[in-house]
């Protein structure tokens, strides 16, 4: 299977490379929508219209399978591209189910707190969703902007990196028992997150979604030479340096796609 | 005279905060690119086709002069804004070089440091223009890249943004005299830059585009009811919530326009 990986940016590679690990033998396309990072700031419809664009260009290039490697666009666009890709017979996943379900699957009770940029906050999504299957659990929701720049400019241990944390975490309080990096920049910050927060289950979304899509695509044919091709809508370059860290090694067969004539807005229309 | 001033998003706002000071009987159209921001981080032709398509729009909404409120902007695409818009008779005005002049007048000798984003500080804009004019000068030149998220999350005091100036202004040594902050964001942490280099000269390009605009626009003809108008490419919330702080009052009458039709890069293409 040709599997079609995509977020804004660099944050993605941590869940193409919890994929690959999983699913050694399927071949992998990531789009890192780059000339437009970061969705986490920008409204639902500009996301919903951002990632069609981005998802339309993956099965252009024949993918197969969709995983939104994205926290922001799962939240906003995960129903819209399933609208479109139930008809195409693509499946398309988001990192937010699967990091929902091993969260609970660790506590049921308590408290549990999910770490996301404003607009994963703000969408909703994870909060719906626990309360849906663990009605008792009380939920708390922290907006963490600075640790994307912090994972991205390498800043993820030291003094700076712990102030931050400390700031962001001070509202986690002994009854929360788990807390969701609900950003696929986070883990690059687990361990000063950790270090904050040293009695809590810490959740990567990462893991989650790669064991996730690795069970659902169990009885699919595999490929005897599998590859991985990286596209990006900005130049290369800065994306291929960033994205070593992320990845585990620099992400080479990286092209550049032009996307800039994008399909109009869902609902609310701007002038 | 209606003055068209665009940035990628809210930094700009420090410069038209200037600019209607300095010149309160004249109009202004504010577009923020807040769909595409940042831009310090992408691609000179990425830059390049954003900055034409806002001053497209700007021009459309009958701006008769243009302020490139934006360093990144300024440094990729000034020239090919000025091409655009000489032979409508529409003058172009970008932050760099305001803010070299004012820092020159100042000292000639020693060295001069340039705060700016990674894309400003790549550019070398304001490195060539100082060495052109003051060829003895050493010039040191320190991306800050996040100094725009402490900026547009208010972290702009404390010992996060402390620890992070020090971090980023560590090789500036006593030699430097004069330290231009050249990034529209950068006003906001002026207070904190300050207290880690107390005895340098620094140099606000927002103040200095100010100066140099108003000399140039001294005698056009001025409006009995200026107004100012407000642009964004995202939804409105988020900028006039964060814009509050850049410009000192809420922006109020902020429209939301859609320029999701590019034109085509100008040089290298991607696919």
């Amino acid at each position: 299977m040709r599997i079609g990986v995509f977020d804004s940016g660099v944050g993605g590679l941590t869940v193409l490379s919890a994929l690959q690990a999983a699913m050694p033998n399927h071949s992998f396309l990531y789009l890192g929508d780059t000339a437009r990072v970061p969705y986490g700031t920008r409204s639902p419809d500009t996301v919903i219209r951002y990632a069609t664009a981005v998802a339309q260009a993956l099965i252009e290039r024949g993918a197969q399978v969709l995983v939104i490697a994205c926290n922001t666009a799962t939240t906003y666009a995960l129903e819209h591209l399933r609208e479109i890709c139930d008809p195409l017979n693509i499946p398309v996943f988001g990192v937010i189910e699967p990091g929902v379900q091993a969260a609970i699957s660790h506590h049921t009770i308590g408290a549990i707190a999910i770490l996301g940029t404003t607009g994963t906050v703000n969408g909703g999504v994870y909060q719906r969703s626990i309360a849906a299957k663990c009605p008792d659990i009380t939920i708390l929701a922290i907006p963490c902007p600075l640790f994307v720049p912090l994972a991205e400019e390498g800043i993820t241990d030291g003094e700076i990196a712990r102030l931050v944390a400390e700031r962001y975490l001070a509202p986690i309080d002994d009854t929360v028992r788990t807390v969701i990096l609900g950003c696929t920049h986070y883990p690059l910050l687990r361990e000063t997150i950790a270090a904050v927060l040293p009695s809590v289950t810490l959740i990567d979304s990462a893991q989650a979604t790669a064991q996730v899509v690795s069970q659902a695509l169990l009885s699919s044919p595999t490929e005897t030479d599998p590859s991985t091709q990286f596209f990006v809508t900005d130049e290369p370059s800065t994306f291929q340096a960033i994205g070593a860290r992320f990845l585990g090694k620099a992400p080479k067969n990286t092209t550049w796609i032009d996307l800039n004539t994008l399909p109009k807005p869902t609902s609310s229309t701007p002038q």
